[in-house]
């Protein structure tokens, strides 16, 4: 492949990014389709990055003092009805249970029988049903605060979807807390954006913004949502992960009531807050190239791929038997709280071998023949830049380096992304430009367009529909750390105090 | 409660059996029922336990090559269709999902809205969805083995529920695996019952007996089901995992083809094997008590409880550093491939404190008051026998000897469960024994019964089903290690070359 072909990945990101993405995905393992509508298989490769993600933020949850739990799959009807916003936001995309058997119909097909006195709707987040546990569990402050989490599937019946980014079902976790004061809900629901945000900073290597969604982009039923949003290569944001504020709507809709210190009742102050398998969507997009996926060190499936070099059996032998050593010696090395993770590809199919790794992403690829073995040394390929550019390494040095080598990777990666940013993003101050800034440069790549807009908005909501209903921009947040400045709204004209991130969003 | 009271839980186990079960379960605050028929909630205290189930075994799994991945929760009808005994055994309980949305019915109401074409079925256990990606992955010899697993919830709509036992909802991990000969996938289904063996075994603390099904108790579509049966203190029997080889059936039903070395085309050889949160119904029946659950430490939420003792603020000051001390001393130690786990309680709720923690079953509790810090030593009671009778320990020895100590009770808790089994199983050799051995001797209590019976058995399904009829007793399995021996069938009389275990089972 090498010579004859430029890049692993047909066609490229500048020829046609949406199409790169799926071949991306497709060359790395990571995924399929199913057969089922919507709805992806999540192949080794892809559910091992996956399980890396939720060691490391399933600690940082534990840290803060947040425990797991589970709850049922099903959502009576009647419980998300208990809150209007919420239903309202949920119902036209929800997978439903009618009936709770299949019986032979006519010509012996099998048909649904056994139909459900009430119908159940497969969870697409799990406000309602869990509000109604936190309503038995509290009676009291001393009950509160109440920190869960759930790791688990979710359905939102989507109508175009796109593997890892919006799936029928997905993976992820939604964590639910309840509290005996405003304040402390509030803190919450900062604490987790924040955790959030270290957890796409610096294992994924996405730079993020973290910032408030409009009430135009609230999560259905909330008081107020926070997020971080991340720039994709091709300038679209995407939203990495929420944290809601809920005020007590849904302590109100699902009951959870508690004695104040005082002796008086109160609602609680209740927080919600998820991230899912739509992070490793915004990953793939952030650092793979036109050679394929590139994974960040810290939650890579494997750091190193060893590839012998062999013509004779006895070179084989003799080669296997180094490359086992190197192996061993490695995987006693701790990366990032695991053991270093080593693959041994020793396939016979020639140059196919180390470009199945490329595409794969692995963060390094080390060859072994009978001649650097002869001068104990290897042969290393770094995943983060010019990968054709392999380098003779000591063994020892090697070994030696290693950790230093995958976390000058991962800072790479983070750089490289943050680079793609700014060079992305611009204050923009007047309506003109604005438009502009959005407009696609060459019409026949509609998804090339100016990136990131820092620009004043009025805070009116009308001015907010009107570019999403012109360009197809919205506001991705108004970032938590904005100075107050004083300007014109983009769109209206009338003062404004703050500038607010407007982009093209996945 | 201490001494008004003679146990924590009410009944008894000699009282109602089945209702100290339940009450032992809320008494622990592992679970608890869920508005959804059938479905269960796993609070904080029961989820960590089944999280460190899944470490571990987890842990094996990959040790023998196994990868982990994801497939959908639906599976459509007409997959189900693909293998005859398979639809016919989980058709009767399958939630069905037949519409994508709710809208607004009469009078405002939500009803489903967005019919399917075809009807989905939420996965009662996924050969055959895992089965139609397996057809794609292999193509040639040289792609097997194939070896999957998957966590995931499945459902099955169970019509009597108890919680762990049998739920509608539950959590497990089902392998599937493919394989390029018969005799490669028949010792990848031995191997994993090894696995689950281990499991129950080295970390449940509950011994169990290996075997297989007879014909009649094989898994739906499966050419030989082993299993592992264990002894509740009813002695019942509990099937606590099962291993099927699956012989061609499924790949045929999937089309699972490859082309071998000899560039021949075959069907793959198949098996799945599961084990769910019913392990943990199981390991609650092995040792909990009348007052409370039991846990094994090598599976524990928790290990120890520190219960802090003072009347006066400067007491509570210097208890509580003390305290704090001990519980960073003992954090620094590892138990089982994981960091002690301590909790400390300073609720000040008099007495219930202690039996709070009894009834959740927590290895050790050890108390500390101002006269023990002044002797730097601390009191200490065991969750493994007679845990009124504390015992004072230099603070010193109790850090020392802690790993130990859990060791001792994780021991003492598997001989335990092994007594129990030891004595309530016996060969039995004529039929009138063997009905007196299943009949109640009280019939206000239908469940107590003698236990095991290791009886001769024919092979003829009629003998079988005449048992199961007659006194409710199924072939939990037939020894894996049973030496040859010829005998007479315990329901016919006609020649039997070994002896099966009977038994009433959950």
């Amino acid at each position: 492949m090498g010579k004859q072909q430029k890049n692993a990945i047909s066609p490229t990101r500048a020829e046609d990014y949406p199409e790169w993405y799926q071949q991306v995905i497709k060359a790395s393992d990571m995924a399929e389709r199913s057969p089922v509508r919507g709805c992806m298989v999540i192949k080794p490769w892809g559910y091992t990055l996956w399980e890396n993600i939720v060691a490391h933020m399933d600690g940082m949850f534990k840290a803060t003092g947040v425990k797991n739990a589970y709850f049922p799959l099903f959502i009576p009807v009647s419980f998300l009805e208990k809150e209007a916003e919420h239903v309202e936001g949920f119902a036209k995309e929800c997978a439903v249970v009618t009936h709770h058997r299949l019986e032979q119909g006519d010509g012996g097909k099998l048909i649904p029988g056994g139909p459900l006195t009430e119908p159940l709707v497969v969870r697409p987040t799990s406000e309602t049903i869990i509000g109604d546990s936190f309503s038995k569990w509290v009676s009291s402050y001393r009950d509160l605060p109440l920190l869960i989490n759930q790791w688990a599937n979710v359905v939102r019946w989507e109508m175009r979807t796109r593997i890892f980014l919006r799936t029928s079902e997905f993976l992820w976790q939604e964590g639910h807390t309840a509290h005996a004061t405003n304040a402390e809900a509030i803190e919450r629901t900062g604490m987790m954006l924040e955790v959030y945000a270290r957890m796409v900073e610096d294992y994924l290597a996405m730079p993020v913004i973290k910032g408030r969604k409009t009430a135009a982009e609230r999560f259905p039923g909330a008081v107020d949502t926070l997020c971080i949003e991340a720039m994709m290569q091709d300038r679209k944001a995407l939203q990495a992960g929420t944290s809601h504020f809920l005020g007590q709507n849904f302590a109100k809709a699902s009951n959870i009531r508690f004695q104040t210190e005082n002796e008086t009742e109160e609602f609680a102050w209740t927080t919600s807050w998820g991230t899912s398998t739509r992070m490793i969507g915004g990953m793939i997009m952030t650092h793979a190239d036109d050679d394929g996926v590139i994974m960040p060190p810290r939650v890579a499936p494997a750091h190193v791929v060893l590839l012998p070099i062999f013509r004779t059996p006895e070179d084989r032998r003799q080669v296997m038997d180094y490359v086992q050593k190197l192996a061993a010696a490695l995987r006693e090395i701790t990366y990032c709280h695991r053991p270093v993770v080593v693959e041994i590809d020793d396939r016979d199919i020639g140059g196919a071998r180390g470009w199945d790794w490329i595409k794969k992403g692995i963060p390094l690829r080390v060859e072994i023949g009978p001649r650097d073995m002869a001068q104990d040394s290897v042969f290393v390929g770094r995943r983060d830049h010019a990968h054709r550019d392999k380098k003779a390494m000591p063994r020892e040095a090697f070994v030696a380096e290693v950790t230093a080598i995958l976390d000058d990777i991962q800072n790479n990666l983070f750089q490289r992304a943050l680079l793609v940013r700014e060079e992305n993003t611009r204050q923009v101050d007047n309506r003109k430009d604005f438009y502009a800034w959005f407009t696609p440069k060459n019409m026949e790549k509609p998804e090339i367009h100016g990136g990131f807009a820092l620009s004043h908005w009025c805070g009116d909501r009308a001015c907010e529909a009107t570019i999403k209903e012109d360009l197809n921009v919205t506001i991705r947040c108004i970032p938590l750390d904005a100075s107050a400045e004083s300007g014109q709204c983009i769109c209206c004209g009338k003062p404004s105090e703050r500038r607010v991130v407007f982009a093209k969003a996945y």
